[in-house]
């Protein structure tokens, strides 16, 4: 019987232990990598070693601690076996493209099953900052009942303004969202959403997003060209007052302005699930406790992790019996 | 020139100052009450006191920390004067109905202002707890990044089903929002709500409600016939890993039932924004790190904080232009 191709998952899968089995039935072996270090990592990849032949990786963030990111060294001393890496994730920044490319490696992500959880943690910060919830929850917990609470920043959302800047997937569920209110819509992206709805507004320039908003939230992907994409212009053209909310990467917002504009009351509160230097999280951060700050969870329930695997897999199965996969990243198509 | 009549507000309006300026002139003088206590308070009725001749009273909660609530005692003490008494809120709880029945003062609260921001209090608890993201921020701001949250317990909303407890203006508010992902909606009432859509299911006991649903948020009035309504055998009757938010009022919740189905799981997480015996909050809500807790911040905003304020006050205006306000609570109708 002839040896199926081998695909490797860089840590064990989180909710999906049937489903590789079944994807994989007849198709491939599935091998659980868990080197402790990238060196042993990369002997196990030796001719007669367990690695060998590896077609396809199913790549976990949580192998970052053992074996690193896939940075430009990991990529270029895969083997040749190697075609395909699925990550897990819509956002592929730990994972150097230019040396996919470079290599002939495709590289695929997992768009639009993130949609629901990531827009659902981003309209959860707007609620928290729009209402100081976070600082509400804070003042109950210390024994103060609501003596540390103060209406005279907080509003409803019904009838005010959201900018959403980048309406891809994420973005524009969470325009479905704020929507039920509904608060009034504005984005703006490279180029028009088509699949935006009427009421969803498309403005010129990122400036004049900034200045027409009460909350601006943040939905675009971490490439060299939005590191600090917003930064003490945009914020500036903000509001006063005004609300920032960023879901994406902690990079395409300049912290150091963030803070600044805390510091001077120019914005009223930040939610934040991402940070630039992560899992580092500027304790300055804490001083403004109507922030609402939550620890990278945008995707983090059971029910998207688990259809996230399932859509990695489904890449590389995909891969291995047409040769192609839905998911290849928009800069490998 | 004829005396105007006497309105009195119990304690500074908090926003709505011009407002009172435009909704009584040259129809009531306005007298701010500020006695520091019950007895001072009666002393200014006196014949030719500040208060002498009061027609109406906006009573606002904060007044409850000089001249206590508007129990029994205090609305028989009113002078005959008295005919109105606006109250600021849609519970009314701490105003006694009955003796100002006895005593044929009209009481009004302040409904459909509050259901926007009551609900949204309502959904950010829906969310909180369903992804756990109260643990998640303690998680963030104890210095353990993501280390305590586990997302077994976590749940996207979209499909999961919430059953709303009483759909009045606010459950009916809530049933909007959810359906924005959507949640499947079930409620019970008394009767069913015509303003109800079609895709908000009746269902015909409160039993059948529990049984069926992820989430039960609850939305009754406290009265002597709802104190304990969600007791042991309705948290029993919910499936296990189940939600509980209440943002009505604490005492239609049984707290104990509650502790003993957090202590064994029963329950995953609960969302009060309302306490059996505020300001008093039980400490053991806070070995559930999971659990959202608010100090009864429900229609905490300015905006709608001022649309009450304004609401009350239109009650007294209109009973004293044409006779009759329109909010009349339902046991005075």
């Amino acid at each position: 019987m002839a040896k199926l191709p081998l695909i490797m998952i860089t840590g064990s899968p989180r909710w999906a232990h049937e489903e590789v089995d079944q994807l994989f039935k007849d198709i491939a072996d599935v091998i659980v990598d868990d080197a402790p270090d990238r060196t042993e990592f990369f002997a196990r990849f030796a001719p007669g070693g367990p690695y060998e032949g590896t077609v396809g990786i199913y790549r976990r963030n949580i192998s970052a601690a053992r074996i690193g990111i896939f940075d430009a060294n990991l990529i270029e001393q895969l083997p040749s076996s190697v075609k395909w890496i699925a990550h897990n994730g819509s956002g592929y920044n730990l994972v150097d493209v230019r040396a996919c490319k470079a290599k002939g490696i495709c590289l695929s992500n997992t768009p639009e099953v993130v949609d629901d959880a990531t827009a659902t943690t981003a309209f959860y910060l707007v609620i928290s900052c729009m209402r100081h919830y976070a600082l509400a929850e804070h003042s109950l917990r210390s024994g103060n009942w609501k003596k540390l609470v103060y209406s005279g920043a907080t509003h409803d959302l019904t009838g005010r303004t959201i900018g959403i800047l980048g309406l891809g997937g994420i973005g524009l569920r969470l325009a479905h969202l704020v929507h039920a209110f509904p608060m009034r819509v504005l984005y703006y992206s490279r180029s028009r959403n088509p699949e935006a709805p009427e009421w969803c507004e498309y403005v010129d320039s990122m400036d004049e997003l900034c200045a027409q908003v009460d909350v601006l939230s943040v939905h675009v992907p971490l490439r060299p060209d939005t590191v600090n994409l917003v930064g003490e212009k945009q914020i500036r053209a903000m509001k006063r007052g005004s609300i920032l909310v960023n879901t994406a990467r902690g990079k395409v917002v300049d912290e150091d302005a963030l803070l600044r504009a805390l510091d001077d009351g120019h914005l009223s509160s930040v939610g934040l699930d991402v940070f630039s230097d992560e899992p580092n999280v500027n304790p300055r951060l804490f001083d403004f406790p109507q922030n609402a700050l939550l620890p990278h969870v945008g995707t983090r329930t059971r029910d998207t992790e688990k259809k996230m695997e399932v859509r990695a897999l489904t890449n590389l199965r995909d891969f291995l019996t047409t040769g192609k996969g839905r998911d290849l990243v928009v800069e490998l198509q």
